[in-house]
């Protein structure tokens, strides 16, 4: 297994502090930006990256800003004026540690930071414009998911596939780009993405689903029930193994083995 | 004079339509964006990317994109846990309108498709970077001026630097590299934005100082007098006519009168 994980977290601790800042906002971003996580966005950016042959390291700093883009995601989605949570990762959310006003602008410079970042890479765009069209569908759908009225599967999909989908949809793109991917394996890593999205919001909503059903959540769960739900996971797994099957290699390894964690950690 | 607002005005009605979004949050965005205002920034890039000998509407996208950034910047400072202002250019603030999740969404999208938008234009890594550096700083300002508690000219000077003054060093630095400046004229280009954002700040501070006094604000006409801050316009007035007094054509006539226009607005 390679070792991503501490490849990213030394370029968010090193990129987070590249910036001459002020300390109050730069320490406000770092509480969310280095608070643990599994890095999951980053880690598929980077093996996706290696699946097309290119370096895990060419592609960190996209790997860093899509860590960053969801870090300021969590911090404002967290605000009382969207799901009001107190609690992120087992300390206090960034409204609750900073304040409000403090917790927007820390959600902002985070984004922006994720920006400025990539504007040090040079060229690369098409993987720059998957990072962004990501970050902008993720917006989308916390929007739906803000003013929904509707409790059907077609809304519960449309949300899941902009809120979750897309930021799953960056990662893989960007990094298949970046290792110099054409466009029918960038056609094969978006299938790939949106299975392993998919498959992940599942896992989440079978997890949480005496939460959920506390608070009459719209979820897979609630919708379609916790058996169809699994039968769903399964066959999803089993399509993202036949993706992965046509590469060889670590990183193909590496992928398959996270789909099993990501399929199993919670059902 | 040129007619760079129709342009902008244009590029920002086509350029925030460009991307397929849901209803509601794509009206919120366009609210804001699109509810007037005097586009400084937004002609002030124009005008440099052609007073360095380039065409107007090649610096478009990046003219747009800063509009886009200030729009959000303005939508998150109306916020209750902000400035907690409820009108905007007389017309409800977005969090008034829409309520403060979706007002937060808003300057969100807005930030992200400025960096989208710029994502389609190839190359010119100098200008995009002029770009997110002023809207890293400009957020950075934000930050320091929710937490100040020093009331003195030093502290004054380092907020207003960032918060407005990166942003107009980003219109004219992104518009002159647009225009194919050199590092020369870049520098030039810095010391003349500079200039004027901080005439713009003192002009501000002077229209807005019965207002500023009653709610004890900082600002340089609290710091500094009437007097000292109309002595001060007038000095930064005559510097900037000396900068563009190197430069000839109608691009360097129109920043003169622009100078003008904001050096009296108010004085």
């Amino acid at each position: 297994m390679k070792d991503y994980l501490s490849l990213i977290e030394a370029a968010l601790d090193r990129g987070s502090a590249a910036f001459e800042l002020p300390e109050l906002f730069l320490r406000s971003m770092r509480y969310s930006l280095l608070s643990g996580g599994k890095r999951i966005r980053a880690c598929l950016c980077l093996a996706c990256c290696e699946l097309m042959g290119g370096q895990a390291e060419d592609a960190l700093p996209f790997a860093a800003a899509l860590e960053m883009i969801h870090a300021y995601s969590l911090i404002h989605d967290d605000l009382p004026a969207m799901d009001n949570d107190d609690m992120r990762r087992g300390k206090p959310s960034s409204h609750k540690a900073f304040g409000e006003g403090n917790a927007i602008l820390a959600g902002d410079g985070l984004l922006t930071m994720a920006m400025r970042l990539l504007c040090d890479v040079p060229g690369q765009e098409t993987a720059k414009k998957a990072v962004f069209q990501g970050a902008l569908e993720m917006a989308a759908g916390q929007s739906l998911d803000l003013n929904v009225t509707a409790r059907d599967l077609p809304s519960l999909q449309r949300i899941h596939d902009l809120k979750t989908g897309a930021l799953f949809r960056s990662a893989c793109l960007s990094g298949a780009y970046r290792g110099g991917c054409d466009q029918a394996e960038a056609e094969k890593t978006r299938l790939f993405a949106d299975k392993l999205g998919l498959l992940f919001q599942m896992t989440d909503d079978l997890l949480d689903r005496d939460k959920d059903a506390a608070e009459n959540k719209l979820t897979y769960v609630t919708l379609l029930g916790t058996e169809e739900t699994r039968r769903q996971i399964d066959s999803l797994r089993s399509d993202i193994h036949g993706i992965l099957s046509e590469y060889s290699g670590e990183a193909a390894a590496y992928l398959a083995a996270l789909t099993d964690r990501v399929a199993v950690r919670n059902v």
